[in-house]
Formats: C-alpha cells, sequence, structure tokens
C-alpha cells in the first residue's frame, strides 16, 4: 500500500525519474465533474522543472494524458488514469552514483530496504514522483471548486532566514505567482533570489518553508481519532520528498503560550461560529472549524550539491563524491504546487467521507 | 476507518470519557509473543490521571483486562481484545457544557460534524481515548523487544520555554521516571514544576515539546512514497490530542542550514553504514537509516483553564465560560507514554510489513 | 486486517469461543440513529444457542452491552464498543482435542498457521466469533431502515437433499420465525427437524443452504471493479464459519440457460426501471438495479459428529478421534442470522460509499 | 477504493473498452524478482480477443508496456505500472447503445450509480477491464513461482451442460491449451465447439463454468476471520464480468453429504498432515491446508446477443435492441486466464502476508 494514498478519494502512483513515465490512478473521484487536461497541465507546468533559472536546469515537457475516466469532458466516477511520459532522461549522467551512495540521499536506505535500486537519478526517490500527486491534486482542487470550496494558496514563507512578512489569509495566487520564488512578499523574494543564486554559485543548496492556506473549508472535515484532518495533512506533507517538518495553526510557537493566551473565543457572526483568533490553524479536535485551514511544511536544503562529501560505496569502502547530476539548489518555489496537491487530496478526500454520513 | 490505525499491525479502538469504558483491537500482532496483562498495565499506569500533583485529580484505576488473543501467555496471532473500565465519571460536572462550546476543545467540531456529541467530559476527544492506544502499544513494544529492537524513549523536553539539556541519545527510562515531570534534565525539571504549579494556581495551562528517540531500528522500514516511515510517524503524533507540530531529525531548523552543512556524511563502522551527524533523524527518503530515531512533537497549551472565556452556545448566543471539569494543567508529563505508544506502534508496523517482502 | 471488513462502515471483531468475551467495535456509523441494545439483543437471541433443541445444548445468554458510541439512545458517529461475556465455557471438554486435530476443523491449519492455537472449542474458529458480526449488523439494519430501506430476509432453503418450496420475494420474518429450523414452507421444515433429529441421534451432522433477499435496496450500491455488490456478498458469505459456496441471481443453474433465455428484459414501471425476469439477482455489473437482491450460500455438514474418525495428532500420530464437545448436528437454523448480519453489513457500506458521490 | 484490489500485494487498475489504454499498477510486489514484459506478454495474449473463431472478432494486439518499477530485468520493490493502449476501437459501432440500456449489461446501473457512462462498448464494464488484473496476475505468478510454489490450472469444466471429465489435479496447462476452447476434455471440447458455433449462427451465447486448481500453496495462508483465503478467492471471482457463482471444494454439493460422509480425514505422510479426501478444496477454517486449492466459478451466459430484445431508454421508453457489438458467443475460454489471474493475485497477497508474521 505504500504507493496509495488517501480513503475515499484515493490515488495510486508509479514511475521513476528515469523510465517509461510516471503516472497516476485516481480512484473515487465523484462522476460528472467537469474535467480538461488543460487543468491538470497547468499545475503541472507548475510544478516541471526549467521554469526558471531558479530551478534545475532539467527539461521535461511534463505533458499530461488522460488514459481513462473522463468522458465528453467530464469525469465518469470510475478510475482516472494519467500518464506523463519521462523525455529527457540522462541515466549516464549517474552512472558514478550506481555504487556510492549520495549522502541524504535515499541512495542507501532503498538498498537497504529492496537490495536494489534505480540508480539513475534518484529513482522512486526522485522528485518527479510528484508529478502524480500534482496531476491528481489538480483533480482533487477541481472537485472542491465545484462544490464550492475556496481556493487552496501556498507560498514560500521563508528560505534559510529570509521571512516572507505577509498576512496568511490575504495572500492569494497572483502574488504568489508574480515571481520565481512563489514568495509573495517582493522584498523577501528579492533577497531569497539573491540567496539562491549565491548557493548556486557555491554549489551549494537552500531550505525553507512552504506556508499554505485553505480557505472555505466548511465546518465537520476530519475524522476522529487517526484520520484527523491534520493528522493526515501531516502524513501528507511528511510524504513529499525533504519535508522534515509539519505545522498547524500555532505549531511549534504555540507551546510558548498559556492557555488562556492561546485559546480561541468563540463568538457568532450571522449563522456561523467563528473564532477571535486562529491559532487552532482551522482544526479543533482533528476537525475542520470553519476557519481558514493555515499549515506550514519544513523542507531541507536540497540534499544535491556541487561539493565534494564524504561517503560509502555498497562495499562499504570510504569515498569522495561530487555530485553531477542536474539539481535544484532550492526546491521551494516547486515545491509549493506540490504542497497545494497533497492539501487539496487530504481536503477533497475528507470531504467525500464526511458526505458519507451527512443527511 | 477513523477508529483504525496501521496497516500490518492495526488498532480499532473505543470508548469516551465517560461511559461503560475504552479499549482496543490489536490486529496482526505476531503469534507466539510472550505477553502479561501486567506488561500493558504498568505503560497504562504512567498515562492515568492523578499519578502526581502535576496531573489531573480525576482517579481512575485504569485497569486493563484481556478478552481474546492471548493463551497461557502468549499472544495467539488473532485480535487482540482490552478493555479498560471507566470509573469516576462525573458526568454531572460537565452539565452546563451540555450546549455551550469550550474554546479550543473539540465540542464545537463534534456538533458541526455529527450534530451531537456525548458532552460529557468531552467525549471522544477526551484523552481516555488514548487509553487503548497506549496498550496496544505495549503490545508492540513487546513485539519489536522480541525481535531484538532497542527502547523507545521519549521525554518533556520543554515547557513553555523552559528546555531540557540533553543528549538525545543518552537519555534512559529511568532518568525519564525520576520525577513527575519525565523531564530527565533536573534543573530544568525544577523549573517546570514551578512553571505547571504557578499555572494550576492561576488557573491557566501550558504546552511544551516530547522528544523521542528509537534505538536500534534497522535500516529499512518504510514505505515509499505515501507510507514513509516519517509521514507515518507524524500522522501518529498529530492524531494525539492537543498535538500541534511534528519534526523528524532537524526539522524546521534545518531550514536554516545549507545543504552542506545539513548533509549527513556516510562512514563505515564495520559492517555498517553509519552517519557522521543525525540530521536525518534516522530517516531518508522515508526508509529508516540505521542511526536513532530523533522525533519531536508540539502539544499546545491544555484547552480546559480555570478563568473566564468569550465563546457561544449551541443557539449562537454569546456566553462566558468558566471551566470547571478536573484537568491537566499541563499534558506533557502524560503526553510521554502516549508518544511512546505511538512510535511503537508506527515501528511496528513498518517492520512487518517490511518482514513480508525480505527473503 | 483480518478482524476487519468494510470499508466505510468498518466493524472489527475479537473474541474466542472461550476467555473473557467477544465483541465487535463498528466504526464509521452515521450519527443519530436512534439504538437501543434491545435491538441488538433481538438478533443475538436468534443467533445464540440453546434456542431449540435442533442446536447445540451450549448455554449462553449473550447478553450485550454497548461500551461506547452511543448516548441518550442515538449513535454519536464515534466507534461504537459491543461486549458479550462468554459464560457457560467448559475448556476441560476439550483437553483431549489439545494435541489431536479434528477433521475438517480449523485445528490443523491453525497449528499450521499460528503455531499456537486456542484449543478450547475452536477458538477464534469457533461460530461464537460471528457474535460481534451479528451485533453489528443490527447496527447495520436499523441504520439501512432508518434510510428507508426494506427488510433484509434469510431462511433455511435446504437442509441436506429437503427444499423449500417457496416464492423467495415472498418470505416474511414471521414465516421463517414460526418454526426451530428458519425454514418458512412448513411441510420442508418437518422433513428438515426429522432429518436434523435422525442425524443427532447418529452422532452425525448436516449442511445445507440459506437463501437470503435483501429489499428495497437502491439502484446504483456497489462499486466497479474489485468491490462490486455481489462480490462484497460473496466474501462476507464464504468468511461465515462452514460456508462452501456462494451464488447470485442465477449462479450456477445460469449456466445452464443461453443468453436469449437468461437476459432480463427491461420495462418502466412508473418512473423506475425494472426488469421482468430476475436472474441477475438484482445486481448488474456489480452495481444494484433496484430488484431484489437474491442470493444463496452453502454450508457444510457440521464437522463436529460424534463417530469415530481417522486422524493425526501434533507429533503426526495416527489417532482416532471421537468427538465429545457440544455441537450443533446442524448449524443452518442459527446461519440464518449470521448471513442477514454479513448482508446488511455489505449492504450499509456500500450504501455510505454510494452517497460520498451522490450529490 | 473500486478500483484496488489486495492489502499487501495490492493492484490499482484504470481503463475503459475505448479511450487511451488500460492498465495497472502492482504495489507491494518484492523485489528482486526476475521479470520480463515477456511474461506478462504471454498471459494477454491468453485473454485478448481475436485468439480464435470461438471468440469476438475484435482486435486488439494488447501489447504490454512496463513503465516503472522493473530495471535491468528485476522488479525493484517500488510500484510497477504497466500499459496496454486500446487500438481496435471503434465507438461509433455503439451509437444507438448511447441512450438505450441493452439486457443484463451494466448500461443501466452505471447510469443509475453515476449518472454519465461512457457508452462505448461498455466503458468501465467491458471484460477489456481484466487486461490489468491479467497482466497484474503474471506477476504475482512470477513471484509464487520464485517461492517455489506450483502451478495455477484452470480450465473449462462445463459449457452449458457440457460436463468436461478429468481428473482436477492431473489437469495441466497443455491439455488446457491444446484447443481453443480450453477444455482439456478432447470430447467434451468437441461438442463445446459444436455448440458454440451453434449459439453464434443463432446470434446466441452459452455460459459456463471455469474450474481452477493451485498446487503446492504450503498450509497457513490465509487470514482469519474475514480475509479467509476463500472468501477473498470468492471475492475475486465474483468481481469478474459475468461471475454469478463460486464454489471451494465441495461446495453446493457437500451440502447433499453428511459430516461422517463429508469430512476429510487427516493422515500423516512422512513430516506431512495430509488429507485422505479433499472436500474441503484445500481450505479449512479460511487457511490453506496443504492439499490442493480446488475452486469452480459460473459465468451467465454473454448478455450481448444479435436477437431483437425487449428494453427501455434513459428517458424509460420501451425499445427493441438488436445487439450490433463486436462480442464473444462464450467468454468462457477467455475467462480462464482471467481465474487463473485472480488466483495468483489472491495467494501471492496471502502469501506475503502470511510472511510478515512468521519467524
Amino acid at each position: 500500500m505504500s504507493s496509495h494514498f488517501g480513503h475515499q478519494f484515493r490515488i495510486s502512483t508509479f514511475g521513476e525519474s528515469h523510465g517509461g513515465g510516471v503516472g497516476v490512478i485516481v480512484d473515487g473521484c465523484p462522476p460528472r465533474i467537469p474535467l480538461s487536461v488543460e487543468e491538470i497541465q497547468l499545475e503541472l507546468d507548475r510544478r516541471r522543472p526549467g521554469q526558471s533559472r531558479l530551478t534545475t536546469p532539467r527539461q521535461e515537457a511534463d505533458r499530461a494524458e488522460i488514459l481513462s475516466g473522463v468522458f465528453e469532458g467530464q469525469t465518469l466516477g470510475t478510475s482516472i488514469g494519467i500518464l506523463v511520459r519521462n523525455s529527457d532522461a540522462r541515466p549516464q549522467a549517474y552512472e558514478d552514483m550506481k555504487d556510492t551512495f549520495r549522502p541524504s540521499h535515499a541512495d542507501y536506505t532503498y538498498e537497504a530496504k529492496y537490495g536494489v535500486r534505480n540508480w539513475q537519478g534518484g529513482g522512486r526517490a526522485s522528485a518527479r514522483e510528484t508529478i502524480g500527486r500534482v496531476a491528481a491534486g489538480a483533480i482533487a482542487r477541481k472537485v472542491l471548486a465545484t462544490a464550492g470550496m475556496g481556493a487552496i494558496t501556498g507560498w514560500v514563507s521563508s528560505v534559510r532566514d529570509i521571512h516572507a512578512d505577509v498576512d496568511p489569509v490575504a495572500v492569494d495566487r497572483a502574488a504568489v505567482e508574480a515571481g520565481p520564488t512563489r514568495c509573495p512578499d517582493p522584498q523577501a523574494a528579492e533577497k531569497m533570489i539573491e540567496a539562491i543564486d549565491a548557493a548556486r554559485r557555491d554549489g551549494d543548496s537552500l531550505g525553507g518553508v512552504v506556508t499554505c492556506v485553505a480557505h472555505g473549508v466548511p465546518p465537520g472535515l476530519g475524522e476522529p481519532v487517526f484520520d484527523k484532518l491534520d493528522a493526515d495533512l501531516a502524513k501528507a506533507m511528511l510524504s513529499l520528498p525533504a519535508c522534515k517538518g509539519f505545522e498547524i495553526g500555532s505549531g511549534f510557537a504555540g507551546t510558548l503560550l498559556s492557555g488562556l493566551a492561546h485559546n480561541d473565543a468563540f463568538y457568532a457572526e450571522g449563522d456561523r461560529v467563528r473564532t477571535r483568533t486562529n491559532r487552532s490553524g482551522g482544526v479543533q479536535g482533528g476537525i475542520s472549524n470553519g476557519e481558514a485551514l493555515v499549515l506550514r511544511a519544513a523542507f531541507k536544503p536540497t540534499a544535491t550539491i556541487r561539493q565534494a562529501q564524504e561517503t560509502v560505496n555498497r562495499d562499504l569502502e570510504s569515498r569522495q563524491l561530487e555530485a553531477q547530476g542536474r539539481h535544484d539548489p532550492c526546491v521551494l518555489p516547486r515545491a509549493v504546487p506540490m504542497v497545494e496537491a497533497m492539501v487539496a487530496l487530504v481536503i477533497c478526500d475528507h470531504w467525500l467521507r464526511q458526505k458519507s454520513i451527512t443527511d
């Protein structure tokens, strides 16, 4: 079940960085949702490499083909198959990594787990694997939009120690897409570009944080006690390559407050129950409360760097490694559509689950 | 599926804070594991209320009864049923919360989701629900110990801004259990006690962080791409009441480093591949690498406080609420066995999954 | 996952024939369904031993206790825990079966699978395990009734070669419950009683077939391609002890007809699409078509007999076995509530699944 | 989850009879299993249309492409993606079925369930959907063969009232593949051909039974109480298009025997426990006992016939229908590889599950 995600809106992915292609099966999508391949392509284009000088120079058109499940512009309710071919694969560039484990990559652990690995560019552990997620996320977003839910907007809120100064609930996609960093704070964005350019020159890399807000999530989504909305979001984030941390609402900073300072007071706004503050991040007891869902995901600096590193090979011999494959000096801008896709998948899954018990 | 957790070692829980009792079914436990009810009771005793003055005065013996799945001191391989009766239930104490939503509790969201709720003491959202997890976790620990795996040790690493100064891989249970805070740094522990006592006097509450280390986890556990070991751990942590954040290894702090500084260099130690540093936290590409598993979980300050708070009732009328139910001014000490249990459940599940593909 | 059944309305069971008790957790039950323990008890009473001279003399009151999930007479939407204590356990009666495998029982296979078994009366393979299913089925029936669905009626349609001559869609519970055989054809019922009495006198046993009809199932239930309604029903039936065959609609006899003779012509009845015949048994392409669901389940003659039988012990030594434990000479009458419960569980599960994709 | 099957060896399928293609993702396959596309193609060639005059004249090369999960001739342990393009699609041939429901097809029920359907040739309900299953089954067979398990052999044991007279445990693939009927009894095969030819001439169709035997299944496979080996086999069979019945071992005929006549006596053969007879069909208490697994699946006569039939259209108007699409007068010969594939998938899944609890 390692390539499956979701309970009611369920995706299964396949594919490695090199080989015939990558893709996804989306199962449980409601029928009669208008859907075009262009809507999927739009999100894939935000994820694909080579978008700007900030990302890996690998060129992949990443053109999606819908193989099934959509007929005359509408979903059928049956499983949707999507395929994206690999095109700019240069496996020979990875030849010297065949036997040598790249530090902080998944080379060693895949070897330890499976006794074999596709050493061409990261194989299944490559970020190319997220193509299927982003394609499926585009469908989930369409389902949610059709149901009247609001936007899911992610952005780069920090790169290293450079932080965006924005009001989370006010950020919209236009501001995010205004520049190559996907940071909606222009001043911070400029500093981030400088830092990323410097890291590239140094053959080094940077990490950072993506913040994501989902608007218009109705109260009641999330299944206690294990499939809490925030628990599934945490899993979704940590399942992304390079993600090392997750917060919902106040997160770690919330531990510095007392209960009195932290609690979100309730008040009535028309026929809605609202909270004065949103330290809960839109989730209480694992269930959405109708406030904006606010989460943060930490991405470590890219493991691939162009500097000499100490490592070992499969025979446990000491080796010096200098990475040569193409890489992103900072994955954060491309992580944004991945984060959004996973958030959309989780919300969509829980929305369908909730429908099954609603009158 | 909301009350199920795990794929191969799977638990299902039931029970509310008030009612006949709480419990768990453990399914997929290997046969012929020596198991006594005392081993389960030991962990429940660490979780139960009334252990010390730091915790809620609610008195519950929390005696576990094994109903099935264990025969002549050994597991049978079939499902294990465990029941713990509720005894010190005082539902009338919650009468005035019947219609009024306690801020930052799950009262409102349960009402929004289900249109009904057991308003007696939190119902299913109560921390009493974790009894089944802790009981199941005790079994998972026994399975892992039988397989030769090392200790799983959690502790309170911070309360508000008071941080324990310890070497994570050196902390053992004796140091953790030495005092009521479950903080292995005696100086910090003392300050924590003062802070918690002050919070109790003020009718306020505190949050903090639990750190947990799992020793002796073999390389190869974790199922890419969605059921990564750290993804399942993140879900496990966020499924605990009051948890708002999760980190594996370097976590959010790791985003401040460059790739060169962050990468964990490999070296050989005998026939083992080791890393010089452990910023990965024992997981690379979602799979354990044989280093100590190191994770952190943030718990917000307890929502129940004895201070007046603004809220609304079910009719959306404005209300002032003063909490009167018994409560923990700081859940952190009791969260330790919960964290450990969830970590044990995740590792055990992945260990069994890995066995199915190993020669 | 061996003790779990269902996707959206999911049950987990525990318990052996001897030990603390048996029970079930029902997860995914919609909230605000009126439910009393008496409704559950009613079905358990139909299943329990000692109802009539046709069944095993084992005396078990089989009193159900609802431990959670029901509050003030309504379901809460959270997991429902139900416990039934074992009372008339006489493990010593099975002492001589500790090492010897009873033919066509599960003694040998449990030993082969787990390397250990609870040899007291069948352990987990005992028909007592179905108590949890019947209790959960009673809840599923209540959910379906609340949704306006019709009756689910099973009956003994044959014992050995004695067949009931009835119109399947006209059978109602009153006719079924009129006698101890649960065969609604009085002439056949009389012959069945004679045959069962004779089998008991001979220390032998009989098998037969249970037919079950579900009325008022709306069109659209069933999830192609694997979770077809009839596929899940087949699994449900074969998961019952002693079941060796399953048919939906025309079943095996349908293979004797040509397509022209077998096809069910469509016609319109008001705003409903109906079929002239119902060889499909209410399911086409794995999805309900609105006609009565008609299925049959074959139960082999009870393996426990009071005659000498050839067998081996755990040391592979040849042994003669004479069964001495209490037993049913014919399980068919008690199988009826089990079949109905499983049918109710499957329909309820699919009804909830369908709701998640319906506007 | 409707397009998913299996717990540990899990497949997900996509695709309709017309559209870009059909395929499967196989998840949970152990690593380092030698696998070539030719091994998959071999089974697809047995399933594909146009093999002989007995089957539909639709021409499809059904060439499989492995998109991922296999590297240098070995499985990687990660998900295997397989694609088969649709080539001879003639959707216009189905134009007049756009609004009219074909009797005993899934047209009406898909419409009732989803409110939309791909009316071109059956869409998702087409037997083309089984391509993914057969491809996945070929991989499962390879896994089982690598583990030393014996052959899985299916054959046409009856067409209408023409029965093969063979010893089930002695049938091998050579005898099955000797003729276009896949009936290993040459006399019966000849009569079957005549009957099928006559049915074709009459524009009619025939059904029948496939028997399948799995050799060398070790004792201990199957997970009580719900995921019994025979319960999962029953689901697997009933999930196949046109299947209406399932039997394991003695099946319905077993209900005619008394317990004494039906029980399988145990004896020792070397270090193996054997049974004198095999009325259990290789499964006792839901767990394999080491004897040959023997099951039967009933397939109704093909619903597509070239004769006038009464039906209605989407507006509930009465219509006469004459089928014009290409079809099989008898699906039985092509059902054999489908049955074998599903049996292989179930056994492989349970074999991996059993490994997780074995020392």
